[in-house]
């Protein structure tokens, strides 16, 4: 389904997991503006968060610490006009996008977080969830920290800041404070002087480098990259820290990386949030999508006249199942691309469904067909069964439904908003009796073994399918547990 | 391309042909609220119109002409809210989708209008453009008539007040008004008690008719009636007039129709403007598409390894391509869903550029391939010009670039804004020289010929291809005229 | 009580008579940009109307009939930003603030109209209410007219328009259409190369021309001339029409003027509505109130230690009292003047109310102390109520309220917002029983006898204190009327 | 002048001296919502800063330490609607208007502070200055505190947090916090289950409790409480600090108090900056402007005809000066009430100037009389030389000008924004000078030697006018440190 969805949802609770961030740095050595190509680097992020986002600069020739920041609740387009974009003049600069998994929807909970320390000015935006940060945070407290927002991220900001007492570095400090904290973070620091980038030891969340000119870039996709016409460096590796400044270019301390046993990426950002022409970790999200459907064709075939994908995101995963099975590819529905975050959903009372709002069938193209229909996920169900009605409606023979993905089963922790175990389909039934629920003729799921397979042996975390976390997940449950 | 892209352009002005307008009215005999229902059809026809939309709605039950507006500038999510439309209570009521060609960008010329006349209130949404309407409206202001805004639909108006004058009904105003005015209309009038469609003689712009329950509904496109949960009862046919109410239901008094000795659809209805899942006057807009793609295939094959549509509206044809010639369909960019209207366009000096932004390519799919590449028409080519070299850049062989629509020579008088003569690319220009300039491999348009077929046979209007109209056209540009 | 008060009101519906509008024309022959000192003039007369505003300009060196404008709902600071008001650019122009008398609140009612009639455009602002509106308007809807607002202005526009056909100039058609409207009406036209101002025979509502350098103004009132630097010229006579064009200056034809027996001003205007800073034909508004404050002290004599004024209408009267009476003069009052017409009201619940909210009472000022209180006006009494019951609580010794007009008995036709004779407190009321309903140790009126006198003599209305109206006045209710 | 005037200001920057801040508390022991009284209470001391304003509430009952907060720039209308009022719930809260003398102004300046720390949530208003902040502040960056504001309040919410760990009290951790910073601040801090009022040592800001009801308040001035018809308990003494709490009411700790030698209220707040209708510290504000204007009339006699204040702030000096004079006290100014913080200011070539806008001279009172016209203060003079002017204009015989201050002369470190000594008139000037730089034909200040005796001897600080401050001004200039 279309990236857009999670925050408006067909239903009053979002139908997707939800991702959780997207963050963007640059630098430009020779001193020009980067704010334009942190906008534009950031818009290419939009998908990862749509609740709330912000620009921090700073000029590395000014006063030092010197720090610019707008943020606020809301997309891109509705936050920055030209002439705020205008004002943020600075050569140095972190944005950020922001879905809201920990810590509640309020403005004081945007990012980046802007803040002064004993060395200066720290810009500081952040991807991902610890699973340690309430304990953390109390132990700040008990050293008579204070705290201004319910993010985890303030947790991370303190740490960095003790540590820098004692450190000859902030990249040093952000060493120690990694040493500290436990979970998924992909971070972006802007100090007055260097830009930082780092990765958790697991590397739950993507980062890469990039590079136009004499500017350097840090990213959560490569996609943002494309966009404002820089070329991909490389990505960061898990548990690296790498420092970006003039001096030295990107230079990443081998002695202050963070070893772990096994990698655990998130396999869902494969399946679903990174956009296709997005490449983590070497594999291109694209193509792993492609294999999914081609998985699915292996393991669940069926005969069919036309495959198609739920726009947008099981159009890759359909094209796969098409090259695969020999089965024609097509296009069964249209979305309207004016249903945004904000539109106005039909009440109890209408006679209009979100469903129908967003999506429309092409009748022309499936009336009298047996179609094969590809998502990437169900998560409670109510939206899938909508559609395959709509797709009998406009005349389909029969409704065969594919899932580029496993049932989801268990609750994440590192970032991934899923609903309560109680709210998932797929908890205590059947792929038969889920089939019956949405009332297709058939339905297949990715079996949990191809994951492997569609990320070609990089090694991923399944815990929200298996139940099986890299990490001990937490005895409390952590989300929003700051508030109260 | 896609649907949004009229007014945020990728250059300074657009680079697609602008569609005018949409409308949609409602009567629920029973007497339920129809401006829920009005809003959800408007954003199913949004894409005809992003400059200013409004709703307005009468209780029939209370008093005579009592009519709520709201309109503005901007798209329907940006001007109403739950507030705003909770307030709008009525029975009946017309909506209206605008972009601009006759008339400026002012909040004034929003539709629908609302006007007291002898006979009470009336609301009025009008698509298309007359070609006679400066001359009509130069005889009324020697009449004594002031005009309060710069759009022909204010001629219009007139011209029923004044009828309705000497006749026993609005529609037999409606009737004799249509005597008067020349070009292209599709009309929804609500009156005190009375929903009224109309239509023009050569039926240039789309209106059909539908029904859910004992609700009646007027539409440009049966997308919006999908959208709402209605069932299609029939296009209103060219020059005839349909008057809806809970005495007669659906009337059409055939004395008060205009015959015409053939009627002129305009063909880029079927070719950009309506969404692919509309049918007008029969014809499935998304069959008419795969049609052209599939003659592009026949009229100027190539080899090649993949076909790809330029999101979104060339994907139709890419895909009757890939049918008829056997080469593999696929995708080869990604568009970035939250570039809307209002996005920041880079500027002059930025780094970024504003295809860039909106598109991206999927390099996975398209590296080491030869591509051929639809879209559905090329107006100035400094677009296509940049998506080439994008394709190229991510490693494409060959890129040859077909186009669902033959050039554009011609300017339009009956309500699609194509650019000056001068800016369009083929003006003076082979299709040769014209592959050149945009670094293509190979180009080929459809031929004038196969646009009879793509409508399997229905009269159209060719002008803006041929310069041949069915009106004679104004001796004076007509567009914008009222407002010096 | 201050001119804020009408739209917020103390209770909920106004408890002080509401103005209707206030007219603002600039005209500069050196072909400077007229929209600034509009905008400031218009400020100057904000008390006048608070409802909506607007600007209209045109550059007369441009193409004929262009004109510019940005009207809407809120005051002027609210409507108008720099930007806008840098976009209005233009050498003539015509500005409005409108309280709405007839004509629902809504922004199609706001004025300028701006309006393209047979030999141009004009620009038109209108201050006061006809009384034969509803006839005329049927009369032109008999003839084919529409009407796009409600408001009588538009009635107007249209003879203008219509009388334009066989007249020579604008200003002849304005004086054939002055021939038809009856009532209240002081007009700025602007049309392409000339500035019209226009006043009803009658004179009720103010006029005024201005000059500044090579500038013409005509203004509601003088205070708007004082604060844009411009000198006073004089008043535009009852009756009059005044041309204002490089060609020959100020232009007024005695053969286009209406004759009238007698005048007969808004004695309200003095009393309450203009300005105290403000000439009206000659007589300042400051002497007038301080004329019936000393009146009020002759006729309705009391021993007391102090006089104060309700803030702020209050005040001039109360100067008056002490000067005749010897008792000094004080401040009892401290009014908020942050609360403005979108502050938040006290709910029915609250512990708060609206009048403690705006007003305070100086303790140390009142308390063991014998106080004369002076308002404008009593419209329901229960303000004066809440007000008494205020300095008793601080420990006044005696309140004595004195009110510097009649008792308002009888509605207005000609532009005054009086509540139902029901609402008015007065109605079938001695002032010995208001007196005791609101708690006063003693009530006096200003005598109707007076009023002659505080305006020394020129010819007034006085239908609101004695029925006896200078014009028949109409038989149905004419407020609101085109609405339904 | 008028209380509006520092933001907007007639000049470029401010003519007045700037106030800081206003706070306010409450809490409803019997569990009612206190949002609505502090927005009435907030409203009434909007006049103390118009740059932003908040509003923080918890419910008591509710789980601990969830605090609803609304806070953005602006003026209490602009921020708050009834929507956002309705929705923040709770029983305990606190507000703050704020005008910028320490600190930029960002939204993230905004106040109430809302914290996190080892206790739970606190809610933080603060009005003053400290002059130990920079020196604080460096120290807890050095302990590993990060800041995210450049309020000198956050070094005070910092002190409490950790002085709780080692205390058995929040009020307890804040009077150990007191006995860290120096300089002027009354504070109230909102805690899980307490509102707890301080005032510094030498009691330079106001702050009193009120009570109505069950529900007990804090607030900077008295007329707060009339506003919302709570009656006055007792000012808040210079170094105490009150608790107030359902369990034991009003606690002051006398065990907790920090002593001073002598206090030093800032005269200022009686001159100036209080409204008139407020008691501080037992003093009517308006007793003393009454006072200053006597004195006055004794030390700076002459003889003239009419004796005017320059509103508002000048009118209780006037009524002193021509009680004690005898000479009548009138009105010479009329004062535009909708010219606001955000009115567009007249640009340099614009004819207009902002005095003219804002003020307007009653020719009529004025014509031919000599005047006696009284205001607070001169900072620069320019607007002084204007309003003389304008007398002269509406042709007054004689201006003589009055100042109920002495002249300023020297920077303020507790909160005033005077303006830089090279800015102020008085400086290396004489009063003869400065009659002549504004055109009086004589200009009389207050005599220092009578600023006890306007306070009926309470001991205060004249540093502004003496350069002999009661605490040691920092080496450093401290305003806006932390932003560099």
């Amino acid at each position: 389904m279309d990236w857009q969805c999670e925050l408006d949802g067909l239903e009053d609770r979002p139908y997707k997991p939800g991702e959780e961030c997207g963050v963007f740095g640059a630098y430009d050595f020779d001193g020009g503006d980067v704010s334009p190509s942190i906008y534009y680097g950031l818009l290419a992020l939009q998908h990862r968060g749509q609740e709330s986002c912000g620009i921090a600069v700073s000029d590395t020739a000014g006063p030092k610490g010197k720090v610019l920041c707008t943020k606020d609740m809301g997309l891109l387009n509705e936050v920055f006009t030209p002439d705020i974009l205008e004002k943020l003049k600075g050569d140095i600069g972190v944005g950020h996008v922001r879905y809201s998994t920990a810590g509640s929807s309020t403005r004081e909970n945007a990012q980046p977080l802007v803040l002064n320390y004993v060395k200066g000015t720290l810009g500081l935006a952040h991807n991902g969830n610890l699973i340690n940060a309430p304990k953390l945070r109390r132990e700040l407290e008990y050293t008579g920290a204070i705290f201004q927002t319910t993010i985890d991220s303030e947790v991370i900001a303190y740490h960095i800041a003790r540590q820098r007492l004692n450190t000859g570095s902030v990249e040093e400090a952000v060493a120690k404070a990694m040493g500290k904290i436990k979970g998924a973070y992909s971070l972006i620091i802007m100090s007055p002087r260097k830009l930082i980038g780092a990765r958790d030891p697991l590397g739950f969340r993507p980062l890469c480098i990039g590079k136009r000119d004499n500017t350097y870039f840090l990213a959560s996709e490569t996609c943002a990259l494309d966009t404002i016409g820089a070329e991909f460096v490389r990505d960061v590796s898990p548990g690296e820290i790498v420092t970006i400044s003039p001096e030295k270019g990107i230079v990443s301390d081998t002695s202050m990386c963070i070893p772990a046993k096994e990698h655990a990426r998130c396999v869902f950002e494969y399946i679903y949030f990174a956009r296709p022409d997005t490449c983590i970790d070497g594999m291109s999200v694209y193509h792993s999508r492609i294999l999914a459907g081609k998985f699915l064709a292996m393991d669940s075939p069926v005969e069919a006249d036309l495959v198609v994908g739920v726009p947008e995101s099981g159009n890759c995963a359909a094209l796969g199942y098409s090259l695969e099975s020999g089965i024609p590819y097509g296009q069964a529905f249209v979305k309207n691309s004016y249903v945004g975050r904000t539109f106005i959903k039909p009440g109890q009372k209408s006679r209009e469904s979100s469903v129908r709002v967003k999506l429309n069938v092409l009748r022309e193209a499936v009336a009298g067909r047996r179609i094969i229909m590809i998502d990437d996920s169900i998560v409670r169900g109510t939206t899938s069964d909508r559609i395959v009605h709509m797709l009998r409606e406009a005349g389909a023979k029969e409704v065969h439904m594919r899932v580029s993905s496993p049932p989801f089963l268990w609750p994440c922790y590192f970032g991934t908003d899923v609903p309560a175990r109680e709210q998932l389909i797929a908890y205590h039934r059947s792929a038969e009796d889920i089939c019956q629920l949405i009332g297709a003729d058939s339905l297949g799921y990715l079996r949990v073994e191809r994951l492997d397979e569609i990320v070609e042996g990089r090694p991923i975390c399944r815990g929200c399918f298996t139940g099986k976390y890299p990490l001990a997940p937490p005895m409390e449950d952590i989300r929003g547990e700051f508030e109260s």
